[in-house]
């Protein structure tokens, strides 16, 4: 391998430098802060777990993001995590078991073994907040609207959101008797509004359930389409219209707090279907083809885990938080310059500054005041009457 | 695979809860924060890359702890970082390409495929600062000072610290024209201190040089082991005294800034002897083994991506960091507890709490004040006179 290829980083691997490095960091910072303002509190992942853990309540597409190794200790199977958040629902339904409603949050690095789509990173910071154990509207608005505090706090311009029900699709379908493979062929039909197709699948079903399954592909636009929705899915079975009644309940809520915010509905857009259970929901910015922060409710994850709990919550990936948003971060402090000298009287004025919580960048040797402007100093210590004084630096 | 066994975690793989994550949390930003004062920038290095890139410069050692996994992209073999250093020297060396000194620092997760002793975490996240492109003393001095900076504001008790200098043995070895394989056997034999074996080792080598690596494992103990060595060491060639000599300005220089800190010195303990060039060094604490930061120098690595720089620095693991120390944080502060109740007006009054940095956690439904007092709310919200207002929790 030539020393050049030794630089080359895989495809949708990144490093992150200075100072675009901080800015990160104290986004981070910023944001786990705000959630902790919200009642969330922060735990830490692993980053490599069992397959069978990291995968369960998980979607096929979640497997095929997985890098995998074999445990050399134990010879089983393991998986890189792609994904944080059913390690925390994991965590809130087997090892803190609180009986109350339950906010937690983290940050941390995933890997993707293929990428979410084309030039998508591999290595995403995800930063996120789940709230488990209430399965009311509550729940959805509280964790839609801290993402919304996030996405403003990162001063992300322009947001717009995507709002859906996978229950409305779901207890249409169960009410067709659709077997699993058509169900999913349906399923696939109605993401790409293939309205052809999805006309073909719903064919054989009951006449009335095959009209409400095709008007899924139109119901999408503003706030009307949930009128529409009613009425177009007045003859569907409870199910449908409890999900229904959620998603009306979720999106006036959310137009009350935030009547400025454009909220787009689509009833057929089924993100994360095999994964969520309730309302599902993104957020966007124009041309930007990818959601920046997205989630939704997955109220059955925990059972694989020896506790069904409800289930809501929401993540992003904090390097796009920050490039996409103009996030005010405190920069870095100008520094004071130190000389290259061993007078144990700098060495305790230098210490006294630091724990002042000043920078202070001490010369190696052979390093003059040019040195000190590219370490980001404005000031220097120079020896005064038999003291070290802080002075500018000279010009 | 029974719904108990999806909770078990690998050995050696850790989550962490809360309020054990927010401690962890918080002496993560207090250690980026001194490293910065202290003049270190922030770098994030990938958490995957190429094998090749990943364990340039690196030791065999660290090729045994490395996961490894094939890029389904590229094909080529991966690997996940077992230690952040090396990537942060080709940062250095490549990336950034600054001509005078560069102060770098980092924090994350590594991964060990096999623990580095028996019992230790496989998950340790590593927080570290390197100094580059100065290869004098001065450098080695500030980076252990910075070290022992940490530690004392991490709390850590009773803090010893370990010096050795691979360039003695190395010189001595060259000079007595040891070969790889027999190099290495006296490597080993040296660091079990089996004398009987050094001596076997270096029966065919000249007497003076046999003498010379025969009295390395001796030359172990206080202060006066630099004496001691310079004494027994006097015959040896110049680049044995260049390396003691360095060792001694170090050992004098932390003397004068530390004079109550306990150094021992051990010239026959090379840790990290592949790796390393110049001056190793860790520090420990009573009844633990394991050292609980530890560095040194390590010129030769830059050059495996096209630079050769002088290099030298430290790592420690923050979870090890937190549990040995009592390092103080904030604790996550008293809450005020908001009813659930959809008035705009108590919508408006928890955001500005929220804005000016209170934390406000809002009832969900069925909740009462048992749950504010186990969200660590002391204060509630309630209406007067049409207002919310912020009162004392009833007791």
């Amino acid at each position: 391998m030539a020393t050049v290829d030794r630089w080359l980083l895989p495809d949708g691997i990144e490093e992150v430098l200075p100072p675009e490095a901080a800015r990160i960091e104290a986004a981070r910072r910023e944001v786990l802060d705000l959630f902790q303002r919200w009642g969330y509190e922060f735990v830490v992942t692993p980053h490599i777990e069992y397959l069978e853990s990291l995968l369960t309540g998980a979607g096929q597409d979640l497997e095929l993001r997985t890098f995998k190794v074999t445990d050399p200790l134990s010879g089983r199977l393991m998986g890189f995590r792609a994904d944080i958040t059913p390690q925390v629902a994991r965590i809130d339904a087997h090892t803190l078991r609180r009986e109350g409603p339950s906010r937690l949050c983290y940050a941390g690095s995933v890997l993707h073994a293929k990428p979410r789509a084309l030039s998508t990173s591999r290595s995403p910071i995800q930063l996120g907040a789940e709230l488990y154990g209430d399965a009311s509207p509550a729940s959805d608005i509280e964790v839609i609207s801290l993402m919304l505090d996030m996405l403003a706090l990162a001063r992300v311009p322009d947001v717009h959101m995507d709002l859906g029900h996978v229950g409305i699709y779901r207890g249409l379908a169960r009410a067709a008797g659709l077997s699993g493979e058509v169900e999913q062929q349906l399923f696939d039909a109605l993401q790409r509004k293939a309205v052809d197709e999805v006309a073909a699948l719903t064919e054989a079903v009951p006449a009335d359930l095959g009209k409400m399954l095709r008007a899924l592909a139109e119901l999408c636009g503003g706030r009307e389409v949930l009128d529409l929705a009613q009425a177009a899915l007045v003859e569907a079975p409870a199910e449908v219209h409890a999900a229904l009644d959620e998603l009306i309940a979720i999106a006036d809520g959310l137009g009350r707090r935030y009547p400025e915010l454009p909220l787009y509905f689509d009833l057929g857009e089924l993100r994360g279907y095999h994964y969520h259970t309730g309302v599902v929901f993104a957020a966007f910015v124009p041309g930007v083809g990818q959601s920046i922060a997205q989630g939704g409710r997955y109220d059955d994850i925990g059972a694989d885990f020896g506790r069904a709990r409800p289930a809501t919550g929401f993540s992003t990936d904090l390097k796009t938080l920050v490039s996409l948003g103009q996030i005010q971060v405190d920069e870095v402090p100008p520094g004071i310059w130190a000389p290259d000298n061993h007078d144990l009287l700098l060495w305790q004025q230098v210490q006294r500054l630091r724990r002042d919580r000043q920078r202070v960048v001490q010369a190696l040797p052979g390093q003059d005041v040019q040195a000190a402007r590219a370490a980001g100093c404005d000031r220097q210590l120079v020896l005064v009457d038999g003291g070290w004084q802080v002075v500018p630096l000279a010009s």
